[in-house]
């Protein structure tokens, strides 16, 4: 059915697409005020959260894995070894590209259930609550962080660049 | 059809649960610490963003005009007078109790079109492209932007906060 493709595959394709634009715009924002691009990539919000660069990496993660389980396939493994925007666009770009490849056929209505570890023990869910419930907030978390890491960093962003174009 | 009934209503009562229980830990650590509330309810991650009122308020309007549009609902009318804790748990409270009054026979399976406003002009989009690329990451755009206002002012708060209890 392909409801549970286009509220996870479309829904977090979009998601990642505009957190590319948001890095390339502090790319963009440390070039022209002469801003080592690490030190935003190395950015946190508090000194024993997550950097940038790791934000962007785990929203990675949890969109290729999230898909993966609902669409009973196998994702594929990336590094964690990414220190740059182009390098952490490209991770986007990749990402994008496996979740491009998962078929709607692949997904169902959400009732299979989908088993997945989470704070050191197995969960069991129906696809649909696993989509909602975990998947979808732990990427948008990770993709508002990463966000509000830059904003707070004088990154000249708004939330329209957060939610994407209207076409 | 309950698909679109349990992405919207189910997915976003549970994002302010967990916002609520975000603002509990909140006011307990300003108690704990000897904190003015009005700081952390008052605090922002950038001179020119909303403080952690505001996300909450806009979260709050995000979650029940975003259900009822596709409920073909009217929505309540708040007054965005909170400036407390206490006060911004009620307004949460409030919105999820609106949202239990909205049955799952008042929503299709996503085809009906939706007319919203934005950035100045108005847009018509099948429901379930507004839930998912509008409704939806607003309303978790907001609640991870009010946890990273207080996850950076001290608050000892974790991604499992912002996510919730695995029943």
């Amino acid at each position: 059915m392909p409801a549970m493709y286009d509220a996870s595959v479309t829904t977090i394709t979009r998601a990642l697409t505009n957190l590319i634009h948001v890095l390339e715009k502090a790319a963009a924002h440390a070039e022209a005020k002469k801003i080592e691009p690490a030190v935003l990539v190395n950015a946190r919000l508090y000194p024993d959260m997550f950097p940038l660069a790791k934000q962007v990496q785990i929203a990675s993660d949890v969109a290729k894995i999230g898909t993966a389980r609902l669409a009973q396939a196998e994702p594929p493994k990336y590094e964690d070894n990414e220190a740059t925007f182009p390098e952490l666009v490209e991770r986007l770009r990749k990402t994008i590209a496996y979740l491009k490849t998962l078929k709607a056929e692949q997904f169902d209505d959400g009732t299979r259930m989908v088993t997945f570890p989470t704070q050191g023990e197995s969960k069991t869910w129906p696809g649909s609550r696993y989509l909602f419930q975990r998947v979808l907030p732990n990427v948008f978390f990770h993709c508002a962080t990463g966000y509000n890491v830059l904003r707070h960093n004088g990154v000249e962003i708004g939330k329209a660049d957060f939610l994407g174009p209207l076409e």
